[in-house]
Parts: C-alpha cells; sequence; structure tokens
C-alpha cells in the first residue's frame, strides 16, 4: 500500500463521546457556563482529537513549504518570481513576518523547499524534498503529472509522521509567488463558482491585472477540464507543489490524531483537497483566520469550518496558524489549569 | 488641582506625524503592503501613543478591580453576592481564568479590591484600595455619592501613575456580581436607546430574570434622572466602584502615554465614562474583544473603537485584554523584528 492510501485509511473521525466528557471538565470550573466561548471549544477538540482527557501541547511546529508557479509567467502576481526563493532566505535567516510570530508564540518554524525554480546549496535548517523545479503553466496544460502531484502529498505526509507525537500540534505555511492563482482555481473547481467570486487580489495587484488573473484562471478550467470527483486530478491539474505538500501533512497529521492549524486562503486550499480526498479530516483541522481573500470562505464553508482570528491578514506563510496556535494553546489551559468551583470554594448558579 | 483635574489636562491627542512615520517603515518590510492588517495598525497606534519610534514592551499589567453591587439584592444576577469574595480569593491564587490567560501570556494580574463587600485580612498580594462596602442599590437610588466616585477614580489614576513607564502597557478587567447591571444603565443613559437594546443575559440568567433585569435598570433611569452631560453624576448614580477604578486608570494611563487595552462589556463602560469626560483618551485605548452582550457595541461604537478578538468571550476579569495584549504586543514585533527589502535582498512589487 502507498503511503498515501496508508494514511487515507488510518484517518477515522473524532469519538463525540470525548467532546462530552471535556465539557463536564469544562462546566465544573469557576466561570459562568460556555463564558470562555471557542476558548472552550478547543479544548475539548484537542481532547477529542488526542483522544486525551488532559491533553498538553508540548511542541508547536509550522512548515512553511515553499514551490514555484509556471503560471507566474502570465503576470497574476504582483511580485516577480525569483521573490519566492529570496524569502526563503528570508524565513531561513529568522527575517520575515512568519519568524517573528512564530517566535512570539513559541513556535518552531520548518521551511520545506518542495518545488522552488532554484538550487539552494549549503542552506542550514532547509528540508529539501524538492519534487520539480515549479510546477508547469496552468493556463496551457496541467501544473504536474499525476505522479508529481502524488509525490508532493507523500511528502507532506512523512513529515507529519516524522514529527509527530504526544502534545505536538502543527500549522500549516506556504510561499510561493502566484499561489493565489491556482488555490482560486481549485475552489473554483470544486465549488463550481464564477472565477470571479473565489478570485481576489493576491499580493496586490491593480484592477487590470485582477481581470487578467481571472481570465487565466478561467482558460485553466477549460483547458485542463479537472474531475472534481477525483481530487488527485484536480490538484495535479490546477495545483502548486505547495498546496500538494500541504494537503499531505494534514493527512498525515490526521492519521496520527495529530491537532492542525491551517493557515489562509492557500493553507485553506491544500486542506481542501485533503478534505475532498477524506472528509473526515476536517476533525484534526482548526481553521484560524479569516483571510481578505475572496473565496477563502467558500471553502471554510464547505468544511464546515469557522475561523477565529480576525486581523485582516493576507500575508501567508503560516503568519495566521501561529496567532491561531497561541489561542488553541490558551483553551488547553484553560481547561488544564483553572480551579474548580469545588477546589476553590466558590458559590454556583442560584438561577 | 486634584488628582483627577490633573489627569483630565494632561490628556492630548496622539500626534498623526506619528503614524504616518510608522507607516514608511512598515512599508520597507519583507511583506506586501498592509498584508498584516491590523497588526500594522497596532504597531502605528503603539509608535503615536509612546512618541517612541521603536516602541517595546517590556511590562505588561492587568489591573482586576473587585466591588459589589446593591442592585444585586434585586435578584438580576444568576450568581450569589458572595461570589465576588470568592472569586477575589480565586484571582489571588491563581485558579480564575484571568490567571491561566494573563500567565499564558506573560501578563501580571494585579487584583484591586476598589469595593467589595467584605473583609480581606492577610490577603498578600490584594491592593487594598477599597472606598466603600459595595455600591447602594440603584433601583432605590444612587449607587455612590459623587465624592466617592471621585475616590474611586482617583484609586484607579494612581494606581496608573504608580506603575507608569516606558514599555508599560495596561488592561483592564473587573470582578462584580451583578455588574453588566449598572453597565448597561450607563449605556443606556448615554445612548438614549431603549434598556433592552442594550442589556443582555450577564452571566446566564433565563428570559423571566432577563425582563426583569431591564425593568431594574429602566427604574434606576427614573429613580436618578442621571445628567449626561456630566459623566461624574451618571457614574455615581448608576455605576459601580470597579467600572470608576477602570475609567480612573484609563485617564491616568492616557494622562502619561501609556496604552491600555480595555476588556469587554463591563470594562468598556468604565472606558465610556473616561471618554465623555475626554474625548482623546480614545487615542489611547485598544478594544479588545466582541463581547456576547448587547450593548457593548454600541458603547465601542460611541467611541469609534473596533475590537479585534472575536472568541464569544463573556467572562470579564480581563480575559479578553490577556488575549488582546499578546496581539497588540505581535504587531510591535512585527514592527521592530521583520526585515526590510533592502536587508533581505528582496525584489518589491513590480506591478
Amino acid at each position: 500500500m502507498s503511503r498515501l492510501d496508508e494514511a487515507l485509511k488510518s484517518i477515522a473521525s473524532i469519538d463525540p463521546e470525548l467532546l462530552d466528557k471535556a465539557q463536564a471538565r469544562l462546566d465544573m470550573l469557576t466561570k459562568p457556563k460556555d463564558s470562555l466561548g471557542r476558548l472552550e471549544e478547543f479544548a475539548k477538540k484537542m481532547v477529542a482529537i488526542t483522544g486525551n482527557l488532559t491533553p498538553g501541547i508540548n511542541k508547536k511546529i509550522i512548515f512553511t513549504f515553499a514551490g514555484d508557479h509556471g503560471v507566474a509567467d502570465e503576470g497574476v502576481s504582483a511580485f516577480p518570481k525569483e521573490v519566492t526563493p529570496q524569502m526563503v532566505l528570508n524565513f531561513l535567516r529568522g527575517g520575515a513576518g512568519i519568524n517573528v510570530l512564530a517566535r512570539h508564540a513559541g513556535v518552531e518554524v520548518k521551511v520545506v523547499d518542495i518545488g522552488v525554480d532554484y538550487d539552494f546549496t549549503d542552506c542550514a535548517g532547509l528540508i529539501q524534498k524538492k519534487v520539480m523545479k515549479g510546477t508547469r503553466n496552468i493556463r496551457k496544460g496541467p501544473a504536474m503529472t499525476r505522479d508529481e502531484a502524488i509525490k508532493c502529498i507523500e511528502a507532506g505526509i512523512e513529515l507529519a509522521l516524522e514529527n509527530a507525537g504526544e502534545g505536538v500540534i502543527y500549522g500549516t505555511g506556504e510561499m510561493g509567488i502566484a499561489n493565489t492563482t491556482p488555490s482560486s482555481a481549485i475552489i473554483a473547481a470544486f465549488s463550481g463558482q464564477p472565477v470571479a467570486d473565489v478570485t481576489g487580489k493576491g499580493t496586490g495587484i491593480d484592477d487590470k491585472s485582477y481581470n487578467h488573473k481571472v481570465r487565466v484562471i478561467e482558460d485553466a478550467l477549460n483547458v485542463n477540464k479537472p474531475n472534481i470527483s477525483d481530487p488527485i486530478d484536480v490538484l495535479a491539474k490546477l495545483g502548486g507543489t505547495e498546496i500538494a505538500g500541504i494537503a499531505g501533512l494534514i493527512l498525515g497529521a490526521a492519521s496520527r490524531r495529530v491537532p492542525v492549524v491551517v493557515d489562509g486562503f492557500i493553507s485553506t486550499a491544500g486542506a481542501l483537497i485533503a478534505y475532498e480526498l477524506k472528509p473526515q479530516v476536517r476533525d484534526y483541522i482548526f481553521a484560524s483566520h479569516n483571510s481578505v481573500e475572496r473565496g477563502h470562505k467558500v471553502m471554510l464553508e464547505r468544511m464546515r469550518l469557522r475561523p477565529f482570528v480576525d486581523l485582516d491578514l493576507r500575508l501567508g506563510e503560516g503568519t495566521g496558524a501561529a496567532i491561531a496556535i497561541s489561542l488553541v494553546e490558551a483553551g488547553v489551559k484553560i481547561y488544564n489549569e483553572m480551579a474548580t468551583f469545588g477546589d476553590a470554594g466558590v458559590s454556583e448558579k442560584t438561577i
């Protein structure tokens, strides 16, 4: 059995009884019932995901997958393609947004070259999982072969399995100039919605470039005719290596009951591929922030996930995940560390 | 000149030029312009508040003011009044929600007895600022005399001044059974909106008790006839000692250019008193979370403040402020620690 098939086979829904058990403990704590809102929801979900009635978090890792996109040649991004490797080097030196926010939240960042069109040499700290030097231009044909797409997914699964363990939580992140284009293409394919309704301005293109971007995505759908009952076909034809890596990371994590905090728009496209392959993965996902990118909401609704960080972020890299991991951790600490009414000698509700 | 008059006199609006200078630095950092959304806004505001072009945060303090309310006798709360001192003891032992979330965010909690109807003896760590043993029942007459209200405000100002310094940020919090009742009364008075439109279910009362709570607040407004052009009159007649203490803390902080992160519904009632006394205080306030309590939004809109944590919280104590302080700090770190395009050798936008 392939690594992918094995992961898919190992993923099961969470046990709702664990949610009830966690709720019972939350209701004993010195606070009005449900008054810590979504922090309580996070604690319950962590109990159910891990199967541990006193779950702890002792290792937080964000995987930032980097890959290039042939479709960048169409002028769909505000930044030139060489920014992908430049930003990878910035990540490794600790100067990017994700580095700052991860340090703030006590999260380790692992930078993964899964498909950058650049030869990195002597890059201490870079995880080498390169499957190809950038995807092919989706306006003209498939981004990847089916085999390449599966290799990228399996690279993500490998990373998930290698780092899994008790008390581990993952976050997803990405870097890849032009990667909102394949992400919008993927959600347009699955949702059947008009491309313009699920396409945003990415890093900040002007109106003319935006209209062009929409046309490029429409062309990509017409040329490739992805089969949405076969998510790997959608991924191979429209996707990116980093999107595939993220899909794999999520599948691998869910197969080992490791929670995954998913970043914004592009990461959610990866999550959507994982979900279309195995809907039960949604139980293991925390949707972090509400991206400014249109289309993000459509994907989250499809997976019935509700984000919880609303800071107008649209950087990617895993920045929203870094903030969200800290909030999930806050929920777990509430669950583990708060005194009960009994312990604290506090009177309970009377009406 | 009284301590209150001195504070009011010292508060000035922030200098918008500082916002522009901070924006110029943010636009040099290795990210698409504005892509870190509200985190960038927080950094700019911190520069303007402190007047420091490289502002740091090295001390985070949440002041949790505790006070009792005569109106609790009317049965407006789900919990009995003795819970106020019980929770104060829980705070001092570190077992409450605010303790857990403050530890998570590296924030110190200072618990202030400003008006609890209980004699605390041998309570290490409790800050004694008791002005009175609970307010009087607002359904029957004023909660406090004008002099008592000013004493409470000045207790808050004192704490703000004693702890002020470079790199300091404050958060507000409170504990006081029945304190959503005076908070709703205050916002109903200033806004002129029907009481039911600005009154919520507090710690979780049933529909019958809710209707009763609305009537109690309507009676309090009719009996007291607060003069809204005199915010101290509104505070004295309808308020609470902890609401007054929070108003004072905010005034004192603004007078020393210390930023204040304001918690939820009750804290915002305190902020509103400060704002009605001196509208410029709004420049020094970060509105943390969007409370489940109706009326909260009305107050924030009146002050033109936009909250940024949306976790369905309704506990108070300073819990939303603890989470929000960490996000403000994240914004400051982005501003200080990210590499610039020049430093990192990253190409800039082309279209």
